[in-house]
């Protein structure tokens, strides 16, 4: 077998999130349909993802691999992914194909996520063509504000308040990067980068952030908050639509590949 | 009664385009609709459009004006974006709404009309969220051969060839710019802005420049097409759904409205 990772690009609108479930339209289910078609059912195995993003979230930098045959992978790999094009929906992608060692994980071997969140504050809401990935926020924001909140939860912490809790399962995580900038086009856009995130864990500390931002709390309550040892009910989850995976990181040398994913194995279980 | 300019952005995908028509949904009849309900029926007349954009053309800076009894423009104005939010389908928005001088005449006052169509050449086609207002090209674009093929359109010529023929209309044209650029993302972005355009004329000078793009045709062919006197069959329509209307021009001084209002009307009937 020869372990493919595979980056994948979707509009998560028309998706029940990534993992397949039966009865739903999910994105590992037409990647797999995809594959099915194209090498025999079956044929690919173990598809793992870099994240299982929720109902809705979109993803331009989604990773994730599978194990092909060797004749398969050797026959396809310079069309596979004009291939797939052709069989995936308009609303999925694979971007890039490319054969890697059998030690790349591409759940376990990753060192980062990075998460965009897109929000908007003028009076008419989201200009039409932005609409499906872009929130439409009813009061203004201030950017200095959201930068303020935004400060107070970077670095190591218990982010308990901000996850679902999870039966044996920790709530620390290190955040890395948590920035607000305004594009040209006027569009709030936070950026969220962590080693992992627990589940809704970004929409949950965007939900605090702009409520710091809009003036209905003071920028230091978001990370007030981390001193809760379980979900806070104050926290409004930010809707799915805003909220886009746009890379995922792994080690540099692929012989960091394997120890990055025991050593992940080891903390999260 | 008050002239009011309306900006109005649009995802043209669900729209049979901008004019209103009987059991068709179009960008003039939701405007429409949305205008009644808040002044009551009838009450907002002459609605004017710089660009009466085709089915499935995208605008983000597309200009109409109307004109309002006095004291509902008094009484609404500073609200007027907003409610229109509330009321216009999500793919439809006012994104401003001002009063200007009776003399403005949304199409017969603009000095130029800018639009650009986005292309992209990757094997993967379009990414799912820029799928709505960017063509999948099947072979790869070159930059430099776009350019060459934009440089010889730049100007004054009689567009025939890429013109729909009209009873008594003129087919002179003035393209003050034409070129091409490659995106921080990949995807190429022809920018094209003339005095005003026949219809199909951008998206037919698109398909020209794209078959000498990928080597199909000579560069300087769509320019060779300038010579004949009536639509070319040669000539692609390039799809409707890669070109957005991005700005309209209007001189900078408002006693020009009328001057440039006269003009257009003598020139163009």
């Amino acid at each position: 077998m020869t372990r493919v990772r595979l980056d994948v690009a979707y509009d998560g609108t028309d998706f029940s999130g990534w993992a397949a479930q039966p009865e739903r339209r999910t994105v590992a289910g037409v990647l797999c349909a995809a594959l099915d078609r194209l090498l025999g059912p079956g044929a690919a195995t173990g598809l793992t993802v870099a994240g299982r993003t929720d109902a809705g979230v979109h993803a331009t930098g989604q990773v994730c691999h599978v194990d092909l045959p060797d004749d398969a992978w050797e026959r396809l790999a310079p069309t596979l992914v004009r291939r797939l094009a052709a069989l995936l929906p308009a609303d999925a992608r694979v971007t890039t194909a490319a054969a890697v060692p059998a030690d790349f994980d591409a759940r376990f071997s990753a060192t980062f996520r990075r998460y965009e969140y897109r929000v908007t504050d003028v009076p008419y809401g989201a200009l039409p063509l932005a609409r499906h990935d872009t929130l439409a926020w009813p009061r203004p924001l201030d950017l200095a504000a959201l930068n303020a909140a935004a400060e107070g939860l970077l670095g190591e912490h218990d982010f308990a308040a901000y996850c679902k809790r999870k039966e044996n399962a920790t709530t620390i995580r290190a955040i890395s990067r948590l920035d607000w900038r305004r594009d040209p086009d006027g569009i709030l856009v936070a950026t969220v980068q962590a080693d992992a995130f627990c589940q809704a864990m970004v929409r949950s500390l965007v939900g605090a952030m702009l409520a710091a931002g809009d003036g209905r709390r003071p920028v230091d309550w978001p990370a007030a908050l981390l001193t809760r040892r379980e979900r806070s009910s104050e926290v409004t989850v930010a809707p799915a639509h805003g909220l886009t995976l746009v890379a995922v990181g792994y080690p540099a040398d692929p012989v960091e590949y394997a120890r990055r994913a025991e050593l992940t194995r080891r903390l999260r279980g």
